[in-house]
């Protein structure tokens, strides 16, 4: 098996460009016009909004060697940026990526990350057109995209006002049941184990959901990975709301519900790397994108006046206790 | 002294926003109309066709504690990617950068890095947009820069011709001179020991060199970052087009010559970090843009036919030995 240290950086950069190529589907409208090979990658004109948004995985902080693939690394590592451009309503453009290798790495666990970069790439659109690699002693991956609206559109935190409701695309919770998954033997079934492992290591990034929901007349979104509470908490603050969530309005999944039958709601509600769409909007647009079936979304709360924080409210109108503890990896522990 | 890991990520994101907001100067012609607190940072619609080019640092690989301040550090680590886009003859828009960051470190070390960034953006122009903080083990500063040409020409590698002149910006070697000076004690002067150091710690990228050699009608250029034999190996290759070198026509730094009156050549020609431009032209384009001081340069040879290969000439005809080794930080050692 070839390490890293065993090729020269020039060798080991021409074999991951011809992963990328090998990948490569024809992208007509690309605005990309020279990529790799110079001092910088060359981006065509375009009198669109841009966006721009930056996450790094570093391994044993974010993800662990033992349980997920490099094909999955790759991926996972372009989805969470890809997630903070569906957040903004825009699609992706271009990315950068960056790895940071140690030397006993194997060349093929290098081009598999590659592997992962082309298969959200060709699903998800956008393109990779540079990046750097580094001698790290601690592995990671950095991914910059950059991203535009063609409609100009862009979604934002601060601009919830009371009497919005409150939407969230798909489910939450399944990537916090598939890292316990991971991580300790769940007694469930295959079909369910791997549903929600998928769910943690190969979120799908919301962008068709984005850009619709701007396209509707929607101004104020977020994705969702530090779990909802936690998330939603964070529009509150930036628009000087408050918030309530009916507790069952949230869809649960149901593969959740069989594997966590007694945390599935602590999961759905700030369980965290959801990368699903968190957004809110006028009662009458938000109706009709779901009465209409714009996207897959259910309404799960709305926006109140008061201080910036989130409630969860039963059927019987009774506030559950929550926790908006994010998860801070300098302590290694949640905040609270 | 306070440690990052005695207080929260949110409060030290706080602290180095108050340092860039404490720093910021009024750009009026700024693209950028929302940054740090959202998904992403929104940029405005532009005409112009733009470049993006990464670099990152990592510690005891591409910089040392011991040998640098971290002031100086934030200011290489954005100098280094604005050198590649002064390589495109473009000017940077915006950056996005990334700090892996373990949990023992001080947060003011972490403000100073910041500072330094200011104070390039302050200097060279762009601004920075937004960023990422994880924990690493190992420190690292990855940093994303995106540049545009007004003019629409852009500097390749790809466009030397036969009969060009080969032109480079400043001196070479005072970056590796420095480097030496601060891995052993040099017998020479504070002020040559002081411009040696700072010529490696804290370069300037040719930005506005850049923008003048594209609007002059030069195509072809780069920066030189892994000493000049071996970047203009690369515009040979690039290009399918040899090189000559004259010895006597490199200007040699009067500290350099001073410091290293024995090795000033080898560190001229394949010292590194130099972060000069180099660059080529049809004669009448060079010469008129050396006679009328368009730029602070001067000519050292020209691109001829043959094999993709740089040989350099002393005043007598004599080929001198050459190394085109770069440095590949994954052996530890030069590759020849």
């Amino acid at each position: 098996m070839l390490k890293i240290s065993d090729i020269s950086e020039f060798h080991l950069i021409k074999r991951l460009e011809s992963v990328l190529l090998a990948h490569a589907v024809s992208n007509p409208g690309s605005l990309v016009n020279t990529s790799i090979g110079d001092d910088a990658a060359v981006i065509s004109a375009t009198d669109a909004i841009q966006v721009v948004t930056t996450d790094t995985m570093v391994e044993n902080v974010h993800f662990r060697n033992e349980t997920t693939t490099m094909i999955e690394l790759g991926w996972k590592a372009i989805a969470v940026n890809y997630s903070d451009i569906a957040a903004m309503g825009c699609e992706p453009i271009y990315s950068v990526v960056t790895l940071g290798l140690r030397p006993d790495q194997l060349v093929e666990s290098i081009e598999d990350i590659y592997r992962g970069f082309c298969e959200i790439v060709n699903r998800h659109g956008g393109e990779i057109v540079g990046g750097d690699i580094v001698r790290s002693d601690t592995f990671f991956i950095s991914v910059t995209v950059v991203g535009q609206s063609k409609s100009g559109d862009v979604l934002k935190r601060n601009s919830a006002k009371v009497g919005d409701l409150i939407g969230i695309t798909g489910h939450l919770g399944c990537s916090r049941a598939g890292l316990s998954a991971l991580q300790k033997s769940l007694a469930v079934d295959e079909e369910t184990k791997k549903h929600l492992i998928g769910s943690h290591n190969m979120p799908n990034p919301k962008l068709n959901e984005g850009v619709k929901l701007a396209d509707y007349g929607i101004k104020t979104a977020m994705d969702i990975s530090d779990g909802l509470i936690n998330d939603l908490t964070k529009i509150c603050e930036a628009s000087s709301v408050g918030a309530s969530i009916k507790s069952d309005a949230l869809p649960i999944d149901k593969y959740l519900k069989l594997a966590f039958p007694e945390r599935y709601l602590e999961f759905a509600t700030s369980g965290g790397e959801d990368y699903e769409l968190l957004f809110t909007g006028p009662p009458d647009i938000m109706e009709a994108i779901k009465d209409q079936a714009i996207i897959n979304m259910q309404l799960v709360g709305s926006i109140i006046e008061g201080p910036s924080k989130v409630s969860i409210v039963d059927s019987k109108g009774n506030d559950l206790p929550t926790s908006t503890g994010g998860w801070d990896h300098f302590k290694e522990n949640r905040d609270n």
